[in-house]
């Protein structure tokens, strides 16, 4: 590893000056969200209560490959845009690997992962559409955290809620988001019917992201001149997010190379889709041959083990019916320490994506993740988030593989962003106390056959 | 801040392949340290005992003003330097001053801190002679977490004393050294006789970097093949530290600029001497008029209020007698949040620039502290570290004095960590419960007394 280029970062003139739409180059485009009462499709208006409307264009967006990224959020990105592309030569060499690995670090973003990518713009067009307040969930806090700075650079009040099992197993995230001035509930909570309806069913429910979701939406529908905002799942996330693939594109070429193979952990598909998407884009329209993996957790398993079918985005049913890989809205998931991967369903579009085979899935279990995470952070010193040890853990199988085999693919995968709020976590691991959850097949099914009514 | 650059970050060239000693270019020198016993000046061959062999002939290099960077730290320094030096744009908006406010980003290292940079060079010295175990003490963590890191990297054993404050104030920073390997004691421990009689004096004494000192060379001159390591205080951890400055120089050039104002936070001066030195060479040989301010805690005030004379760097008196601004070693200071500033000295260099006008000394209350650190977060979106947030409310004094007079003063501060394992810390300013300590005259006086008699 001597003598040789550990990082590339793109000078300022070079960071993207437009997001990548991959509905629009896609084969078969993802089918369309359906009202569940007249179950007809919907259009972006009909979105136009819950999300500011530029969203709401870009999510049914399937005609416009680029999108022009808003020059005040562009000035935005680059306080901390690019991010590093980093030479994992540590982590191939305890490997003993001749595969090339190499990492995109979304973990010196600010706030500590890559949700700040989205949360900037979706903080930007409610301002400019005027709107003065902003709900959202969070899991693990990520998004919330980098949704709290957001709506603090753009002037607007910002009131989330945090899944309970992360608001108790991460008290520092509720403390980021409080010091960047936004307001912080856990969920369920008794200050929507939809939190109220869980608590009495079940008391003692550590939450869901879906629920959570049910909760935001809720207060941005009773409160005025307020809108909803989502950190991932969705297409118009997915596509604020390929600014992170749109980078790496340069800085592969920078260092003279192209992936073989590309991955990330998934929970709703926002980093997957940020990192991959661009990549992507050459796959179908150039007929590169380049591998997609997926990492999600055994215990949350939608992409391995779900169904393709129109199920809702929450546990309370307030969004559009969507056409999605899912265990079923009403699932509630082991209680990992990835809490931002603890989500029922996939975005539409990865949904398409992994249903055309342009793509596949892994899943990873909880204590194969933290082996995955210790090992990176011994060798290349960064503590990584749960979420992304997913990934890392997937990579790791993958240049195992090479090692057997003697190929030397190049391995790129998103450091989504790092664990240094997670050591409670890191803790359970190094006592032991860390456990695999397990799954059955009736479990799933059964959860499933609910949903296969709705439609 | 509409299209102008944010971030300058040097390309792998150029990073600097040597380290900047300014003992060679003082006009007067450091005054030796001299033995307890004999009185007599200390030879580097006098420490060898504790500290790696070619780490003790830098302490008392006076004559090489540059000295080569071993191309295996330089390696590792890559992974994560250049740190970008940032146009604080968010904040000058904010106060609405003229100046030009610039902050070195050392957040972004992969432990967090700029702590990794004098903890692999000291870990590599230790290799290359050898040694396979190394000993130390960390106050907030920072430095106990980079040379965790840094032990491992090179293949050694790490034991950290961790003052005990700290210890349960920031258990994440703990489990941050455990997850990369190093076993962690809270101090005062009784696996030391420094410790033993410390908690026999005083069973509740919640420790100190003095103590803690104490209790790692105790264990590191009793056992075998091993060496004692210091994260700041002394002149080879301020000589690494220069890579800091002699990057901001290279960085201020590239956005046309050259300070008015050097400022760092101040606990033993190696975030101050690495930031400042290279700058205050200019001022020693090409007359230049930059000032230099260190921003210590009003609770622990060596440089404003501190006496300069010989004293232990030690609690228990391990260390030779130093020629320094002090509280006395045995000066207990309150309980801040900045573990890291929580120590009654300052390093010889930094002492004897003070002495001889080269540089100032300002001292911030800890609320102040909390005020400035919340400012900086909610306009760049960084949490600082609360030992940083000392830098930054100097910095906020200095802009609004520009404010009064129109100067446009260029203002450059080094960040030298993130708070994000301090939240703890923030959690108690939003509710509140954040106090100021005082400390009268006689208290310090009454402390000092004693010290006089040492020599």
């Amino acid at each position: 590893m001597e003598n040789k280029t550990k990082r590339y970062i793109l000078p300022e003139n070079e960071i993207p000056k437009y997001w990548y739409n991959i509905q629009a180059d896609m084969v078969n485009k993802p089918m369309p969200p359906i009202h569940p009462g007249t179950k007809q499709p919907l259009k972006a208006e009909d979105l136009y209560p819950i999300f500011a409307e530029e969203l709401c264009k870009q999510e049914v967006n399937q005609t416009d490959a680029w999108i022009k990224i808003p020059e005040e959020v562009r000035e935005m990105y680059k306080y901390y845009r690019s991010t590093p592309l980093v030479r994992a030569y540590g982590l191939e060499k305890a490997l003993d690997t001749p595969a090339h690995i190499y990492f995109k670090n979304e973990s010196v973003s600010p706030v500590g992962s890559h949700k700040l990518n989205s949360a900037l713009p979706q903080a930007y067009y409610c301002k400019a559409q005027g709107i003065t307040n902003v709900t959202t969930e969070t899991g693990a806090g990520q998004w919330g955290a980098a949704l709290s700075y957001a709506t603090k650079v753009f002037g607007l009040e910002c009131a989330v809620y945090q899944v309970k099992i992360s608001y108790e197993q991460k008290p520092y995230r509720r403390s980021i988001m409080q010091t960047f001035g936004a307001q912080v509930t856990p969920s369920p909570s008794m200050s929507t019917r939809a939190g109220k309806d869980i608590l009495t069913a079940n008391p003692n429910y550590s939450g869901s992201l879906g629920t959570a979701i049910s909760e935001a939406i809720e207060l941005a529908l009773e409160t005025p001149n307020c809108r909803y905002t989502l950190g991932s799942v969705l297409s118009h996330v997915a596509l604020h997010q390929t600014i992170i693939g749109l980078e790496a594109e340069k800085q592969m070429e920078m260092a003279g190379e192209y992936p073989d193979i590309v991955i990330a952990c998934f929970g709703g598909g926002s980093n997957f889709g940020g990192i991959a998407f661009p990549f992507m884009r050459h796959k179908i329209l150039d007929g590169k041959k380049t591998r997609f993996i997926a990492a999600e957790p055994a215990s949350c398993p939608k992409l391995t083990r779900g169904k393709f079918m129109y199920d809702f985005g929450d546990e309370a049913g307030y969004t559009p019916l969507l056409p999605m890989y899912t265990l079923g809205h009403n699932f509630a998931p082991a209680n990992i320490h990835a809490g931002g991967l603890r989500y029922h369903g996939a975005g539409v579009i990865v949904s398409q994506l992994l249903k055309d085979g342009y793509m596949e899935a892994v899943d990873i279990k909880q204590l194969d993740s933290f082996d995955a995470g210790c090992l990176f952070a011994h060798t290349e010193g960064i503590i990584p988030a749960p979420e992304s040890s997913h990934a890392i853990a997937a990579t790791i199988n993958e240049a195992l593989k090479c090692k057997e085999t003697g190929e030397e693919k190049v391995i790129l995968f998103n450091l989504s962003g790092h664990g240094l709020i997670d050591m409670t976590a890191y803790d359970q691991y190094l006592s032991g106390d860390l456990v695999n959850y397990s799954l059955s097949e009736e479990e799933i099914a059964k959860n499933l056959e609910e949903i296969e009514k709705l439609k």
